[in-house]
C-alpha cells in the first residue's frame, strides 16, 4: 500500500489508449497532428490564446519557463522550500545559465506579496546585487496548500508592478483547481501568471507535461531551448497524445479530485497530527519513529519527511480500501 | 509510403508490450526494478562491466556524454556534418557550458586518424586556442556509412595517445553492427570508445535511448547532470522497459537488419545515382527536381537533402511492398 | 574624510613605481619576466610550492577559484552574508556554470564547523539535491572579524573529511594576518586551504590580486578559464609588477597594519556602539539617522549599512588626523 | 627589435600621466568622475549619443558585446579566422552561455555580404539548426586589411534586413580609421554597427578598452554582465582615465598613424613577398625558414605565422631606426 509519492503512480488507461492510438507513422518531433493540436486545445481550456509545448518532465517545464522569464544575470524569487530550489538538482541554474534563486518565506511553502516584498525590497539596485526578474509559485504547494485566484492575483499584481515574469509550477495544478473549484483561467492568466507548468505525470500520465505560455512571444525561443536541452523527443506524438487525453472530458480534473478525496479521508483521521492543512493530495503528519514503524509494519509505505514527521501522498489510482485501512491505522496510533 | 526518416517510425509491438507490463506501481525516477537492471543487462551485451542510463533522446545521450568527457573550456573534435554540430540546436554547447566543436573533414561524414590529426595538430597549445579534450564519431554516419572495428580502433588509439575522451553517437548503432557483423564490443570499448549513445528510438523504441559508459567514473556525475537537465523522468520504468525489450533476444539487431535490407534493395535500384555507398539504412541519390517530383507524384515521401540530391531512409517497419515499388520507381526515372 | 570603503583608496607609491619600472617592451599576456616570477615569490612567502595567477579583481579571483573547486552541478557552502553571495552580481554562478551557493549562518559572517555541518548534513545525498563540493570563507570576514589558524584548521579538517575544496576569500587577508600575527602559511595551506584570493587592491594596489593555489593540479585549467573570461590582460606585466611590489619587504603586511591601527583607534572611541568586535579595518556602529547626519555634517563620508547601523572602513592611506577627528566626533555623539 | 606584436608595446607617456593624475581618492567601481565622463566624451567623438564602458581586455569587450547581441541558443556569424573564433580561448561561448560561431570565408579575413549570405542562407530555419542572431567583423582584420565605410554599410544593411546584431571588433580600430581617413562615425554607427570594441591596449594604453554601444538599451544589462564576469575593477578611474587620455586630442589616431607608417615602410621593402595587402600595422610575408633565421640572426623578433610565412607588427612606439633596418634586411634577403 504505497503512499510514498504520486510520482510513481500507474498510468491511466485512457492515456495508454491514446498512446496506442498514436502509434502510426507521422512526422517526427512536434510536426505531427497531435502536437499541432496542443495550442488550440489548451486555448479552449484556458479561454484565451495560449501557446503550449509538451515536455517530458516537470523540471523541464519549470526551468524552460524560468529561462524564458529571467536572464542569466537575474534572479528568481521563490519560496525557500520550493521544488525548483530543493528538488531539481540545480536545473534552474542550468537552464537560466546561472540565474540566482532568491529565497522567500511563507507558511506551508505559500508566498504572499508581503513575504516576497521583504526579500525584494532588501536588494539594493546596483550591479553588485542580483536583481529579481521573475517569480515562481507552486500550486498546490510543496506542503499541499492551494492558492485562491485572489491570492494569486495579489502576487500577480506585485509582479506586474515590478516588471517580473510570473511562473506557476503546477505539478499538482489539478489537485489545486479541483480543491478551489475555480476555473483554470481564474487562477492563472487572469491572475497575472505568464507561464504555467501544467503537470500531468503525477496525475495519470506517463511522460508528458505541458508548458503553457499565456504571455505572447515566449514560446518560439522556448521551442529552441527545448531542442537545445535534448528534450525534443523525435516521436513527440506519444507525448502530445497524453496531454490531449488528459484534457479531454477533463480527465485531469477527475483524477485530481480522486486523489484529493483520498487525502481528505486521511486528514479526517489524522486530526491534530497534521502539520499543515490538507487541501490537495499530500498529508504531513507528526509521528514518532515508533509510530512510523508501526504503520510500516502494517504494510504502508510513505516518506520520512523530517524528524518526527511523515508524509503521505494519494494519487488518482490510490486504492480506496488502502486509504480506509490507513485511516484506521492512523486513528489507531 | 514514407521514406522521410526512421525518426518517425512506429513503435515495435514488443516495446509497447514491455511498457504495458511496466504499468504497475513502483519506485519513481530510476529506482525501479527495470532501471536497476540496465547495468547488468548491458554489461552482458557488451561483455564487460558498463554503466548505463536511459535518456529520452539521442541529443540528450550525446550531449551528456560530451559533458562527461570535455570541460567547458575544451573542444570536441567531430565531423563538420556531424549531428552534434548541425542538428542538435546547440545542445553540445549547452550541456558542456560552452565547449567548442572542432570540425574535421572526411568522406561520407567518416573521420579517420589523418583527418582528425590535421585539425588537432594545427591548434597551438596555448590558452588562446581551445584545446581538444574529446572526440566523437557517428556510427553509422550521417551519410549511412559504417566503421569497422579496425577503423574505430585506429581512431581510439589516437584518442588514447592524446588523452581525449572518445564518444560514439550510435543513433543508428544497430544498423552499423548489423552491417559489419561484428560484436557490439568490438566496435566500441575494445576499440577504445569511452561512451556510446546507444540509439533505439530510430529502431523501434518509443522514447528511450541508452547512454552506456565503458570508462568507469563517468556515470555518477552524469546521473546528476541528467537530473539537472530535466531529463530524469519520474516514471523511468517505462523507459527502462523499452531498453530492456530492445536488448532481449537481440531485437535491436533484428530491427537493424530489417531496415538495412530495405535500403540494400533500394541501393541496387539506384546504381550510379548513389552519392554515398549504402551500408546502413540511408540512401542519398542524385535526382533532378523533376525526378523528385515524379517520385512524389507516385506517393513517396522523402527528404530534399541538397540541390539535386534526395535522401531516403528505411526503418524496421518499412513495408517491403513499398520498398519494391520505390525500387521500381527509381529504376524507372 | 572618506571612510566609505578601502576599495577606493589611492595606490601606494611603491606600486606606481613598480608599474612604471615595468613599462618596457616585453612579452604579452603572462609570458613576461614579472608574471613568470609570481610562482617563486609567492612560494617563498607561503613556504611551500604554490602556483599563482594575477587577476584584475577579487571577484575574478574568487570565482575562478570556485570554478576550479566545484563542478557546475555542485554546491558551494558559504556564509549567507558572504561577498560571493551578495556582492558579486552572480559571478559565482557564471564562472561555475550554475553551481548553487549553499548558505550557512554564523556570527559576524564567520563560519564554524558546526554551522557548516548543520547545512550540509540536511542535504539528502540524491540527485534531486545539489551536493556540496566546495566551501569558501572570507578572512577577514565581511564584518571585519578574523579567523585564527586553529579556527581555519577546524574547518579545513571538515572539508578534508567530506572531500570539499576549500577556498579563502582574502580580499582583506593582509588585515587578518596583521591582526592575528600568524604566518600566511599557518592560516592557509597548513590549515587545509586549497586556494586563496590574495587581495591587494583594497590594500594599496591598483588593479591586481593574486589567485594562489596550494593544491596542485588546479592552476592549468584556471589559466584557460582566465583567458576564457577575458581576464588575461595583454600587458600582464603591469599587474604582476603590482603583486611583486606588494610582497616585497612585506608591504602588504605593513599596509594591513596601518589600516588596522586606524580602525583600532576608532573602535576605542565607539565603545558600546560597536555591532561587531573590531579585529581588522572595518567598524559597524549603531547610529541613529540624526547621529549619522551629524557625522556627515562634519565632513565624514561612510556607508549606511542597515537601519540604525553605519560602516566605517580604514585603509592603508587613511589620514591619521582624520581618524583622530572621527574618533572625537564619535565620542561626541 | 621587436615586431612580434603590438600587444606588448609600452604605454604612452600621456596614458601614464593620466593614470597618475587619477591617483586620488574617489568613488569605487565606475562611480568616479572619469568613468562618468565616458559617455559624453565618446558621444562627442562619434557625433551621436553612445553609452560606453571601460573593460580591461579586448576579449572582454568583444564577448560582452556578443552576449548583448545574441541569445545563448543563437549563432554569431564571423570569419573563420576571426579573433573571437581562434584567439579568445572560447570566451564567446562562455559569455553567451553557449552560442555557436558560424564561420564564413573571405580574403584576408574580410567578410562581404556574399560570403555571409552563403553561410546564413544554408541554415534551415528550424529548431535543429542554430540560427544567426548576430554578426561580427574585425576592423582592421586579423590580416591587416581595413573596411571602407561603404563596405561596412553593405554588411550593416544585410544585418538590418535579417535582424542580426552587428558588432565590430576594433582591436586595431585606430589603424583602420587612420588608414581610411574616414570619421569614426562613418565606419561604425552610420554603417549600421550596433556595438564597437574600441581598442586602446595595442595602441598605447595599459589596460583599458572601451565597449561602445550605438544601439540603445544594451548598456544596462552589459553593466551587470561586466560585474558578473569579475571585470568591474574597484578602482575603475585608472581605466577610465586611460580611455579619456586616448581620446583627448585624438591621441588614438596619432598613435594609429605612427604604427601604420612603420608598416608602410616595411611593405615597400617586402614587395612580392607580401601575402596580404598592407593597410594597417601588420605584415604577412613569405619567407623560408632559412630567411626567417637570417632575420632573427640580425636581432629581429617576429611571429612564425604559418609554414613559409612570418608576421611583423608595428606599434605606436616602434623605433623608426629599427624599421629602417628591418626594411633593409628584408630587401637583402
Amino acid at each position: 500500500m504505497r503512499f510514498f509519492s504520486d510520482n510513481a503512480a500507474t498510468v491511466h488507461p485512457r492515456i495508454l489508449a491514446a498512446m496506442t492510438a498514436a502509434d502510426t507513422l507521422d512526422t517526427a518531433y512536434d510536426g505531427d497532428r497531435w502536437s499541432k493540436a496542443l495550442d488550440a486545445r489548451l486555448s479552449d481550456l484556458f479561454g484565451t490564446a495560449v501557446e503550449a509545448l509538451w515536455v517530458p518532465t516537470g523540471t523541464a517545464a519549470n526551468c524552460l519557463a524560468l529561462a524564458a522569464l529571467c536572464p542569466s544575470y537575474g534572479g528568481v524569487l521563490c519560496h525557500r522550500d520550493a521544488h525548483v530550489q530543493n528538488d531539481e538538482g540545480g536545473a534552474p541554474e542550468f537552464y537560466t545559465a546561472g540565474a540566482k534563486l532568491l529565497l522567500c518565506d511563507g507558511e506551508g511553502a505559500k508566498l504572499t506579496p508581503a513575504t516576497i516584498r521583504s526579500v525584494a525590497d532588501a536588494i539594493a539596485d546596483d550591479v553588485h546585487r542580483v536583481q529579481p526578474h521573475a517569480l515562481t509559485i507552486t500550486n498546490a504547494t510543496e506542503y499541499g496548500l492551494v492558492y485562491t485566484p485572489d491570492e494569486v492575483a495579489a502576487i500577480g499584481e506585485l509582479a506586474r508592478e515590478r516588471g517580473w515574469g510570473f511562473h506557476m509550477d503546477g505539478a499538482r495544478f489539478a489537485n489545486a483547481v479541483a480543491r478551489v473549484g475555480c476555473s483554470a483561467a481564474d487562477v492563472t492568466w487572469r491572475a497575472g501568471v505568464d507561464a504555467l507548468s501544467f503537470g500531468f505525470v503525477k496525475n495519470g500520465a506517463m511522460s508528458a507535461e505541458a508548458l503553457v505560455f499565456f504571455k505572447p512571444g515566449l514560446a518560439d525561443a522556448t521551442r529552441r531551448r527545448r531542442k537545445r536541452a535534448g528534450l525534443l523527443l523525435s516521436k513527440g506524438r506519444y507525448l502530445a497524445a497524453q496531454v490531449l487525453a488528459m484534457i479531454e472530458d477533463d480527465l485531469w480534473l477527475a483524477n485530481g479530485r480522486a486523489a484529493n478525496a483520498g487525502a481528505a479521508m486521511l486528514a479526517d483521521a489524522a486530526g491534530d497530527r497534521l502539520v499543515h492543512a490538507v487541501q490537495a493530495n499530500e498529508l504531513f503528519l507528526r509521528a514518532t519513529p515508533a509510530e512510523a514503524a508501526a504503520l510500516r509494519a502494517q504494510g504502508f509505505d510513505f516518506y520520512d519527511w523530517a524528524e518526527g514527521e511523515v508524509r503521505f501522498v494519494t494519487a488518482w489510482d490510490t486504492d480506496r480500501g488502502a486509504v480506509a485501512r490507513l485511516a484506521d491505522a492512523i486513528r489507531g496510533l
